[in-house]
């Protein structure tokens, strides 16, 4: 079911300070930077190979991510696998006994369809399932 | 200086429970499991796309990853990238005012020539560079 790590998600307190570590030490390409208001995030995508590096910023206060930043700092915060089909790679993972945050895909950064699955259930590893578009 | 993402280190505490989980759940090819004593760890090696999960368990209480799991428990150990030239690479980055674990490469899983990234440097992430050898 899994075509391959789509991206790995990385909470930081500030994308400003963190972006020229990614751009100018590792030389990764910025692909763009993009504010998604319902998860209370700012994102920063860098590609590497052909997976990406996810930089995400709280908004406020009450984006999970500086709930995240508070209890565990800067860090580790996800894995997104590709996968063809969000709804039914959920409802697969299910099936196997995995407990999930979304039970229906809903929209992620770039307009992607995502489903998370708890991490209780992935050994602390809070995992993304993400449908890509073809890329035009 | 990087082509992609090598691996992405997990630590766990039992290789034999979280197996299921990546083989069976997710679907991912089991490449091998191997011992590297002089790190302490055995390693369980998955293939997702063009990159990797390494799993990593500790072989003794002294182990690094028996005392990140002490500190932090199971879950996102380190990311590693792939280089063409693991030497030139620490070199480069050390220019560019990174702090190194390791000034010179040493061997890793799979006979891999590898050198570490200072966490400190790297906002929390733990980062190895990888210089891979063309697979046979």
């Amino acid at each position: 079911m899994i075509k391959g790590i789509s991206h790995i998600g990385i909470a930081v307190r500030s994308l400003d300070e963190q972006i020229p570590y990614y751009k100018d030490v590792l030389g990764l390409p910025l692909l763009g930077i993009e504010t998604v208001q319902d998860q209370g995030v700012k994102v920063a995508m860098f590609q590497v190979g052909d997976t990406r590096i996810e930089l995400l910023e709280p908004l406020s206060e009450e984006s999970p991510i500086a709930k995240f930043l508070e209890k565990r700092g800067e860090g580790f915060h996800h894995i997104a696998y590709g996968v063809d089909n969000c709804e039914s790679a959920l409802k697969t993972a299910e099936e196997k006994g995995i407990r999930l945050i979304d039970h229906k895909p809903r929209l992620g950064a770039g307009g992607h369809l995502i489903g998370f699955l708890h991490p209780k259930s992935t050994y602390g590893i809070l995992t993304e399932l993400t449908q890509e578009h073809e890329e035009s």
